[in-house]
């Protein structure tokens, strides 16, 4: 359709190329669209060629998403100009760590056309002195345009596959909302949408500390009754954190795949679950890099050092007591607090008030 | 203390045995409480005694909570007629088949003390025609004295092993709501209460639904995140549920541990979760009875019984178009849809409204 709004995909990741993969199945059929979808490519060499030739010659991302056909309505771009100046609709799923940087070079190709909006799937939040960033907002400022965000539980090779699941797109303005959730909306990646873009990346990013202190249950030889008032205790944390440090917290991102869905895939199964069961059964002895060389060949681990950062932002606001949960599980892991100290913290006597 | 309340605690199953155990523990050492916990017992003989006299002379009910002592200050009494007559907090923890006829039983020795209430741990509600009745209700017309519930992700055993965990306790007046908490909080036990009598117990009966349907995508091979979105919407239409029939629903008991703590373990682990694998395995063609048989020793699967029961208060209230999830469970069950219709009753082309 000429007459559609144009997409593009800034990041080509595994997450990235599988959201495009979705996408441009919308695009390709329904009339709000342009057909082409544009996926940022910041150029390097595989196995001897270019990675935005390989996706448009192959359709198939080989470095990142492999053996997953992509549709040829995907246009693999280098060139981050052509996609600022091409596109009405921004989806940005890059590391969190390049998502000002890259911001501002979009803005230098820019400015972003009249009525373009942007939907992040950067996973994180920022946590820095008393404050507590959304990168949606980061992404609104550089970009002057509104930004709404997605999350869930779900995983990109997973969503590539077709296998059903979920996801929540947290938005200000609902004609933005019911616009993004066409766009994602597939009926094995089915959309839900709530007036809380805080709430959707708040849960997306802290979980990780609850899917360490489940790991810690696991560890101990917890029974599934300590682990499931662990989870919850976790989930009304989150819920009390957001509450703390946005105005527009709602509940209803509980009930969605970015809340209770995600919390329990996460401290379920996942890295951050297992290697937290490693260092109690070790009881605190062995160190985080150890267990981050056996188990996740050194990769780092994020539940970890979300805990500490979480940690931190709480106690420059002067909020350590209200939060057990999160303060206990980050002095597990980096104060040698005992393991088992997670459940003595709460096997307390006071009651809670109500 | 002689000016406590007194406490009976009707019923000495599993359950009925660890809940007299702990507000032992807390009668004792509480001086709202009389020391003395009397345990209605039906008597019967156990081992060439009676289960009474085994109560109060080895301190164990060896037949339903083995190997695990008991406070010395729980009176096994055998006459209900006492335990009604001296008691002023009554805990009923009975099969819900013995509900009615037992209050019956109870006020013809009675009328209650002035100033009596009671606390459900009956599982399950009442399905029938049009209508959602609660155990809590029936309790109440039938002793004419206030009655609360109590439910949450706990096993009676793991409970009398003082293993951690929470329960949830709802409540119409706050006053009864203290006195109760003060008599079930215990440092391994946490209670929380919500003013949401009848969310506590819709909450702990049709939970057994969802986790049939979980339990469908385990035997499907169906991955985690499939399962948690399947858990996700049960947690919702759950809640939906109690909004339909009981206007003092509150999204908080979600919150709680007879909310999401314990959907999470009852989707995660037991019975019904691994009899539900087995049938969807077998393609729905190996009858619930065989599966019964093998796999629970003859006993009765609660999960597809309420899963039937639900549909048929749905159906004879027009409400089948608003609860997909266990409206398809029941059909999966009980009439021959496939088990894989299960995800494809979500994986449709329509949004969600919102």
């Amino acid at each position: 359709m000429a007459n559609g709004k144009r997409v593009a995909v800034i990041g080509c990741g595994n997450w990235g190329s599988a959201a495009s993969r979705l996408v441009a199945q919308n695009a390709a059929c329904k009339p709000e669209f342009d057909d082409t979808v544009r996926l940022w490519v910041l150029e390097e060499e595989f196995e001897g060629r270019k990675l935005s030739e390989i996706i448009n010659t192959d359709h198939e991302n080989k470095k990142y998403l492999p053996g997953i056909k992509l549709p040829e309505n995907i246009l693999a771009v280098p060139d981050l100009k052509e996609c600022v100046q091409e596109s009405d609709i921004f989806i940005v799923v890059i590391p969190h760590q390049f998502v000002q940087s890259t911001a501002k070079k979009m803005m230098e190709c820019g400015p972003l056309r009249p009525g373009a909006m942007c939907v992040t799937l950067v996973k994180g939040i920022v946590l820095t002195g008393k404050d507590v960033i959304l990168y949606s907002d980061i992404l609104e400022k550089e970009l002057q345009v509104p930004c709404l965000a997605l999350s869930g539980a779900n995983v990109a090779t997973n969503v590539a596959m077709e296998e059903f699941s979920e996801a929540t797109i947290g938005f200000k303005e609902k004609e933005h909302a019911l616009l993004a959730q066409k766009l994602f909306d597939r009926p094995y990646f089915k959309i839900n949408c709530v007036p809380d873009v805080a709430g959707v990346q708040v849960f997306g990013a802290i979980k990780n500390v609850v899917a360490v202190a489940a790991g810690f249950c696991d560890g101990l030889g917890l029974g599934s009754n300590t682990k499931a008032a662990i989870m919850r205790i976790g989930l009304k944390e989150i819920y009390n954190f957001c509450l703390k440090f946005f105005k527009d917290a709602s509940k209803d991102v509980v009930f969605e795949s970015a809340g209770v869905a995600d919390l329990i895939t996460t401290c379920i199964g996942g890295r951050n679950v297992r290697c937290a069961a490693e260092f109690a059964k070790h009881e605190g002895k062995k160190p985080w890099a150890d267990i981050e060389k056996e188990m996740l060949n050194g990769q780092k681990l994020q539940g970890t050092s979300t805990a500490e950062e979480v940690f931190n932002v709480l106690k420059a606001n002067n909020l350590v007591e209200e939060f057990p949960l999160f303060v206990v599980t980050y002095q597990i892991a980096y104060e040698g607090t005992h393991p088992s100290e997670l459940v003595k913290r709460f096997s307390v006597d006071a009651l809670e008030k109500f």
